[in-house]
């Protein structure tokens, strides 16, 4: 299973944005979107074996939203048609539970450290321009089960620069140019794919 | 300089559309403004050593957009953003010449054929997923001014294959997995920054 954990800092917790300017009304939701797409669409479907944790921490209490692969419905490549979908999640009453919103797509209350909790039995890698060059950590170094974390366009805090660093992450970096979330998560899925081929064979 | 030619089957060649439904209305131009943002946006700024080539077939007469790194402007991250800015260039009178809509946009009638002529002493990479590994061809192997030829979601035309391929193109692969064109996009990207980090070392 691949997990990707995306982090907006400033990303909307209501559902009061506005379609017709996501980047101007949603605290940057729109860079959360294409991380999703990026995730999961491939040319022709959805990769089933990949779950999204979406860190919200633009509201008074923040939000996670998780869209699940295997039963991920309604995803279009589109940014337009995923911002809709965050929208519905971002309408339900969230607890501390999850609650589901459309197909796939999950919503509770919290924070990056739950998301953090929720995955520790994982390999987890932290994407950092100053990490070590994803492709030499080799073919059997990246186990299948892994979460990968992304920050938005503002960069981490400190405290969760920490809080990864307690995680156990380890810091890879995808090559020599600061790139958005989405782009990352793309270059991640190929580095993945190409693994799973020649373990395959 | 890094050219990419993305081919719109559908791809509207009127401002007629709608930016409340993209997909919906323009033959799929969302598949194209998505292949111009991976192409130009970085984390911090845009990539000034590309040039993104449009060929738009979903109208009676066919048109080409080119997008010019170094003078663009107005270009943000989302995607809606991109898509009003070729609905400007669209909605201009289009000629067989070069004509610029907003900074670094320009417009002109022609199909693929055109712009394969006006990039005839570039080397010329067309991406399918049967041609041999990007990764394998080697360091020195991909030039810095290369083209790279990219088909949306119905792909080449028997026609276009023959016309690319008689163009000299190369067939290279990305991968294991067929991608949508923007996401082959970051991916050449990636591969041409480390290209030109090694080189530089």
């Amino acid at each position: 299973m691949r997990n990707f954990i995306i982090v907006g800092h400033k990303a909307a917790t209501s559902p009061n944005f506005s379609l017709e300017d996501i980047p101007g009304t949603s605290g940057r939701l729109d860079i959360l979107c294409r991380g999703i797409t990026a995730a999961f669409v491939l040319s022709h479907g959805i990769r089933k074996d990949v779950w999204v944790y979406l860190v919200l921490l633009g509201g008074e209490v923040p939000k996670n939203i998780c869209l699940k692969g295997e039963t991920l419905r309604h995803l279009n490549p589109d940014e337009r048609t995923t911002a809709a979908l965050l929208k519905k999640a971002l309408a339900l009453e969230a607890t501390s539970e999850w609650s589901m919103s459309t197909s796939g797509i999950f919503v509770r209350t919290g924070g990056l450290s739950r998301v953090l909790d929720d995955l520790k039995s994982v390999r987890m890698i932290y994407l950092r321009e100053d990490g070590a060059d994803i492709r030499s950590l080799g073919p059997g170094a990246l186990a299948k089960d892994a979460a990968f974390i992304l920050g938005d366009h503002t960069g981490m805090t400190p405290e969760e620069e920490t809080m990864i660093s307690e995680a156990g992450a380890e810091v890879v970096s995808l090559g020599p140019t600061s790139l958005h979330a989405d782009h990352c998560v793309v270059l991640i899925n190929n580095e993945l794919d190409r693994i799973e081929k020649e373990e395959s064979l």
